[in-house]
């Protein structure tokens, strides 16, 4: 499941996930700036960083293209496991990515040097657990099957500890094409966005290891906020708004602030002062 | 209204709304850790940052308590004059400062100490318009009403361009009592988070000239996306809890994506390659 | 002058100099990795803030490429007026660039597209007075000399406010050859860290407007560092090598400590806690 | 032996020493700031943590006070331990800290309140390894022998791994009549700044454990600095200044530039696009 701050990511824990997908359309829009590598590497890593400390879950960061050429990359895997982030997903685009559902300047990379990014991401992982995800924007990009096919396979020789197959299709045609010719052992993920009218067994059917809710926090957040602000703005008080929203107790048990009550008992002396 | 992100502040623009309070509460929440400065303030600026970069509103900037003392205040100016901030407002606890509605080691600080970051404040900044507001946090603690309007007093003469008076009260006795009271230029302001259910233009009448809604958009963001992760954990499925949330399409238009659009077209060659 | 960090360019404006050359080889060699992009382009501009804040003589940033595409060059520009940096020299190479020194995977980029980065900066530019640099890479990647020549009418065409001829020779001769058939009112830069055993004036006489000494405070701190580091290891005392180094006294008058102890007589109260 | 960057965290290891100090005085110097806190405690760990990336050596972090209370330290511990730094030390003065070298306002904090701060560090961190220095400062401000050595005491009850005994008197007295009392294991640091003139096997055989030479790779490097300045403003010319300092290809050889080149040739396909 999607998050993108520290607070979604501690949502996500409570909710049951197994995992969080550090999305970097949810990342970049609430910061405010597109989708489109707007947000420098460093500051990506700074909010997948909060979520770390918020949540115990697998973390799986949504790396782009990987921020630049193989170099970037392995810089990228040594911050990443310096924070505890446990895989990232690189896609077989040029840097700076767009969006994969914008009608911009999309390309792909060159397939041989995608393959030196994973290997490169791959050969400077410490632990052994770290996961790579090579994500195919061939179908995004109206690359022929038979290339995206191709190209899955390079990537898992390359290293790739999963496929992610991704789709801009309103039905899962072009994921279960897939699916249904891949025999290798390296797992597929997808991302249900526009064909999630699919049941998600279909996939677990066809084979597919991993299905991951990109945006929806950040979708949701938006429509509340929204649905917030015109209401107390109409109203000018927030009585009527406070009525449905998590009170400000909730947002203390979030961050546990009991926690540091009981601490400050066992730490601070009794004269107080700093 | 409170914004704590880009994205928010966007909102709360689109929302019709005269300023952004851009919230302690919210922001170290959102980034998943507690409002006790545990964000440090560079970090806090960070956020700010890409808040004004995706409004025009003017912005508040919650200070805390400064991030210290009227050395560190100076810097804060420093940096937020650089960023666009409109204002800061800063309140007479000790750093790290506590939530004011936890049961914590609250503790004001000297008031001569807080006149001295008050003048420190006004004496760096470059813009005339730029606003420091004082947060008295007096009724929190417990001072007597003496002292708290003494201390406003002190404020307002050591060049305060507003006084904020904060109460945790489900009524609105404190602040009536102040405001009826209080008879200089400074103009009051009031978060009436505990008692709203006093109707806002009761404040008005009082004399106030701002009321912040200081937490909102937080607050109807967790509930959303606690229900949000809630439906799709169940049904293993986002096709339902789609249906009420943002669509993608709107997420794009929040930032603009059609101006990047028009942009590659003006500035990328048919070429096309970086 | 080159500095790389605040310390640097104070010392660059105390040395009389009328500028400040942010290399990026210098601030990536002071952070300890490589010319190549390692650092985001936001930590170079947390460095170049640093020097902004530390000096106040105009400051040319070395952007590299532009650290991606001319959306990435609209964000650089915004951000770095908002801290008051004053101009930008980008360069046409891919991103992430490699040092022009190296013996490295060294490409040009399209120069169409290295126009449209131009322009997006000059568009996004609100103080006239920024200037946008641009820096030819065609010497060093060995262009014939008509390209490079057709590359920089191109780019002053685009709005360029001057043109950096590069060059890695041991001799002027690729500057001069250039410098003889320019003949527009776009101003000449050049960088004279291979071939500064021509006089300076030769460059002055063919009409060059400025030349930057681009890497010498970083080159003369590591020998300094190297020097004392081997004299205090091998004596196991710091007392021969204090004699001829800075005093820490010096070092508080570079960051003006005595105004800190004024200003606290002015704004501390006499009961002085926090 | 001191180290404020990647670069020079990197020349302290090649020197031979066995540890960094990563000294505040020359981060924020080297920032431009004063050391009193300007610098926020995330720029202190962004710069530490190019330290890490730039050196093999054990890292001793100058921790100043903490940079706020307990609540503070255990954040810091936890930030520190994610980017391998080895160990922190803390001092017990007032945040913002204020260098003990001027004559400013210095102030000791509260014994108990300190004693919290060693504790909490102590709970937090997981790696066994990781030292907390308890530094008193109860010499530079002036209290009786007899209250630095119970707080010595009191802190090394409370867990810290070593003490660190700072005076800025010139001669040793205080250090040695210290140490002559001194009986506990808990290991003893001093930092020869001012008193340097005493022989550093006189502590040895005081039974001190470890010497910091605290800041001399930012003095040398600020003399250095100033005096290339001086010469190349004077000159208008680099080529007397490069005979004396490192070259262009040292510092290739400091940030390793061979090893990209040899893995541009592994990673980078012939085709050689991004």
């Amino acid at each position: 499941m999607e998050a993108h701050s520290g607070l979604s990511a501690k949502i996500v824990e409570e909710a049951g996930f197994k995992g969080i997908w550090a999305s970097g359309l949810a990342i970049s829009a609430t910061l405010g700036v597109r989708d489109c590598n707007e947000a420098s590497w460093t500051q990506v890593l700074d909010a997948v960083e909060f979520m770390r400390d918020a949540s115990t879950l697998p973390i799986l960061l949504d790396g782009d293209s990987g921020f630049g050429d193989f170099n970037i990359v392995r810089r990228l895997i040594l911050k990443l496991e310096q924070r505890g982030i446990n895989g990232v997903c690189i896609e077989d685009k040029l840097y700076p990515k767009r969006n994969s559902f914008i009608e911009c300047d999309q390309k792909v990379c060159d397939a041989d040097s995608f393959t030196g990014k994973i290997k490169a991401a791959k050969d400077t992982q410490k632990d052994n657990d770290f996961c790579v995800v090579a994500r195919l924007e061939g179908f995004i990009v109206g690359l022929p099957f038979e290339q995206v096919m191709e190209r899955a396979h390079m990537y898992a020789d390359a290293g790739a500890d999963a496929i992610l197959v991704h789709s801009k299709r309103t039905d899962a045609e072009q994921i279960l094409a897939f699916t249904d010719i891949w025999d290798r052992p390296t797992p597929l993920v997808v991302v249900p966005t526009t064909y999630n009218s699919t049941p998600t067994d279909v996939f677990a059917k066809a084979g597919v290891s991993l299905a991951i809710w990109a945006n929806h926090n950040l979708r949701t957040s938006i429509t509340a906020m929204q649905d917030t602000c015109r209401q107390i703005y109409q109203a000018q008080s927030t009585l009527k708004a406070s009525e449905n929203i998590a009170s400000v107790k909730e947002v203390f048990r979030l961050t546990d602030m009991e926690e540091l009550a009981a601490a400050e008992k066992h730490y601070l002396s009794g004269s107080g002062a700093e």
